[in-house]
């Protein structure tokens, strides 16, 4: 018998994908899926591309969740800390939400409202030393989908201080999926389809965790949603830290060498959202702007495969004592 | 040690669907795979979704793939008898390629030219008896993809004595994988998007093979190119054969109750292209207009899944002896 | 000074296309445009295509609107009727809704729900003799877009006697406008894109104006939802009435030869819906089917141009003695 | 009778954007369109959108373009010097390639390969003083698609002072009618959609072009292919020059006030590219980013419209004496 996990906030787009991993994976046994307004549904009803898995959503509850020796909480920002201190300490704890990543309060306050719920483990198992943290926690925060994508690209350009780390800037292009399941007009096939459109421009609320995972010290963040489901293209862009110099691209490639998820493509390839989607990886690749001398990293992931369910996974692997990589699909669906 | 197998036309999106499937076979080790123009290139060079896989494809050559115990071949139509021709007997085959689907030698030559090759076991697993004669097969068909859709939806109800098989209308959309990796003019994005765009009206060549595998006797098809990278949606309808009375739904769902792959849908959910893509499954639907007294069914699933690739390796599955559903996910990924 | 006009409902997709299509319209002069919840808004706010537009809408309001010479009503169906009784008699009307486009009672009721308002002139100019009887008219009803659609394929193709009008089959694919500008989840592009859907399958309620406009007398429809803002493309299959012969493009080009916004396509061209996009045509072609030797014609057309509004403007072209054409283009813009 | 004039290159994007604007022009007579491969071509064989017109493509050739007035040259890049060189000085040019765009030889030759073959009037109307050039001008060389969208947001920034012209940051999306119609691998539609992905990162061959037109002197530009057929959307970020403070979108109102084509937006609305379809309108907004202190504006036109055609029609009807904004359209087509 396996390791019996949940999942909460299972209609969702995050959870719908979290149900899929878990439904392939060898050593999680689903054991509630859970929702608010869709309780009750069969989970076909609500995720048709999970036809011939045989589920109903229930309510969410700690009581119920608490039978899991795992809890995945895909829940709306704001909403897991509540339900968190309703479960057992024995009960480890993944949340895909916003609500334990930060560790400055007022941050926190300030870019989400409400008050700060605390700091859990910092879920992105790829930055020095975090996977003995993530493997030794009950309680994991993951990382944002932009963050996750963003953070990949740059912290080892901080780190080795190659880059500038106040002068950074980016630009980071979305799928609707990361916008959530809401009944928005904005969110309308009609208003996506052959449109990019920029929103929250000069104050994103991820700018926080971004800077705290990455070591960016001023960072300047334009997220655009644009005309696919799923994925994240980002650009980052900084100086180089006064006198130093170097190959931006090498730093990344000595840094994610035995990482099986993170790539640095091959000199000349760039990444591309298709590449990642339904799956687990990172695609990176950099260059130094021969017009303006900055350094250009690019970066994709499925924001809700490694910048979210695939992530989640991820952790709990790591928190559960199993191979890191199970359930997990390196390559990406494609075209 | 596993069974080996080996992919002739890897470069295609058929063939990239093929690695991206056996990449995660538990049994089936790939010992090559080739290309025409493409040989020599890595093969993240041409399918950027398999970053991580280390692999180079080499010439398509018969000497190379016959080291392999099963050979599957994603050629063009017409240039899969040629290097049939050349594999020991004891190397099995599974051809993508419509070249020895055909009972009916001068359908195959007015609608493909060129010589009929001859005739294999038709690799649909779900038509009765089939599967067990796959089992037995060292040379397998595999179907076509539009072939696939129809017949699923269309041959209990025919076999059944319910759908009159003289008076079937078959319209089905594709997405543009189907159409294959030709740097055409009018397979270019700025062509597609935006855009629904019939062809081959009135004589498409999948005719012949939708009627003899379905049993058909008549049928008009019109397909239409969809601005979506995967998926076939085929919408089916038929007369009631005379004085027969019954519920299609409830003939398709006794028809395909224990299949893994294909499920009738809940009464009032109708298949979605999306909910099919990345998986091995189709989804199926069926009731009766009121105004015309047709019976409707509509079929949906993945062109590079169960309409290439993942049906290549369930038959492949079938003939080595292993469990059919092995390294074949039932579940889409979605949105 | 010009034509007063006005258009209740602007705040929708047909709304926002016929103040697009008036503010370039040389005679009509747009004296209100009203909305409900978004009424007190800026127009670009609602349709930012129309940034430069200097118009506030205002509330749905029967006095306000009388202001107007012609009062364009693009209402939800059901909604039309109670506006359109309060409008004094001299103020022309063309309402796009459904709400007066059917004769038969009981089927409106079946169909819609509640008391049937009554009958208008049918406003498809391409129907014979029928610009006439628009032109002597003060209350039109629009077409609805399927049927504007598929009504020029088949009606004269019945008319000529070439078609059985008891065997009609049509699969007719739109874009998303067409399902107006609701926030639903099943309209949201991460569940549009990637994905072809049908829906109210067996059952349409455009079934009855079509078989009214068109002559069929027993008529499948399926309709698709397909991932793309716009477009309508209607494949159209019919029997030989017994004993007729004939070529169906023939009948086509003959019964369009002098229309402006319909086009037979040259042989060969097939209908494209991106090649229609902000344009009033419809194009057509036609063929028989080699296997079935059905008839088959694919139309084409813009579900918010020859769909709705243009098709609206061009009958308050024609109801206000102006040149058919005026204000419309024949040309679509593409890629 | 009106102005005569011509298109060379009529068979690509650009090409039918031209026909179909200058179809629609109530000055320009249209009198010879040409074409490479595909002379001797119906124009609806090449641009389905065309229906309706009544024009056979010519070979490109300098005898026939100069009985116009007026010339267009949409070729690629490289290809109107040779061809300029040949027609009559009497007979008006505007350039839609790089040719005659830049001042610096040397870097022309660095960015283009070849010789450089000369600088004229460059045709941005928007920019101080410039309408009057080019309304004094014979040979104009129209912007490119990215210099255009950059430089309406960059320009005025610079100009007043405001911005640093020596720290900008772009990173620019486009849609793929900007590519262009070749058959290519990339550019097919089973690659792009559901894809972003970047491209000749860290050396842009329009960098000098816009640093040119903008008065940028130092510029990252990273240019990213996105998932629909037309627009571009630029996030354009600079530092404030030192000491200097101000509202960027204040000064961005302030010099587009009285122009009919360049909207800055109310504030809290950004701009979208769906929006901009079919026109010749640019959008503009901007703020300052919380975190960075960065200046962020963001522009978004169509890449057919005003990134080309429109433009083009623009600067032809200033160098004819027409009014700017005939036959050209304020408002876009959406959704």
């Amino acid at each position: 018998m396996g390791i019996r996990v949940a999942v909460a906030g299972a209609s969702g787009y995050a959870g719908g994908e979290l149900l899929r991993l878990l439904a392939g994976h060898p050593e999680f046994d689903l054991v509630a899926a859970t929702a608010h307004s869709q309780a009750g549904s069969h989970v076909t009803a609500v995720h048709p591309q999970l036809a011939g898995l045989d589920l109903t959503l229930t309510a969410t509850d700690a009581a119920g969740l608490s039978e899991a020796d795992l809890v995945f909480l895909a829940l709306p920002h704001g909403q897991s800390a509540a339900l968190a201190a309703q479960l057992p300490e024995s009960v480890k704890v993944v949340d895909l939400g916003a609500d334990f990543r930060l560790q400055d309060a007022a941050l926190w306050e300030r870019y989400y409202g409400g008050a700060h719920a605390g700091t859990w483990t910092y879920g992105l198992p790829e930055l020095p030393g975090r996977r003995e943290l993530i493997a030794a926690s009950d309680r994991v925060a993951n990382t944002g989908c932009y963050a996750a994508t963003i953070t990949l690209a740059l912290a080892p350009l901080i780190a080795s201080g190659l880059a500038d780390p106040a002068d950074v800037v980016v630009v980071a292009s979305s799928g609707t999926s990361g916008a959530g399941r809401s009944a928005k007009v904005n969110l309308l096939a009609s208003e996506i389809m052959g449109d990019l459109s920029p929103y929250k421009v000069g104050a994103h609320q991820h700018v926080p965790e971004i800077k705290q995972a990455s070591g960016a010290t001023s960072l300047s963040m334009t997220p655009v949603l644009a005309p696919m489901p799923r994925g994240i293209l980002a650009t980052v862009t900084a100086r180089f830290a006064t006198s130093a110099t170097g190959d931006p691209r090498a730093v990344l490639a000595a840094a994610y060498a035995d990482e099986p998820f993170v790539h640095v493509l091959p000199e000349g390839s760039w990444p591309r959202t298709a590449a990642t989607a339904g799956s687990n990886s990172c695609h990176l690749q950099a260059t130094v702007d021969v017009d303006s001398g900055r350094i250009v990293v690019v970066s994709a992931l499925d924001n809700l495969g490694k910048g979210a369910a695939g992530q989640a996974v991820q952790c709990a692997n790591l928190m559960s004592g199993l191979p890191e990589t199970m359930g997990l699909s390196v390559f990406g669906v494609a075209p």
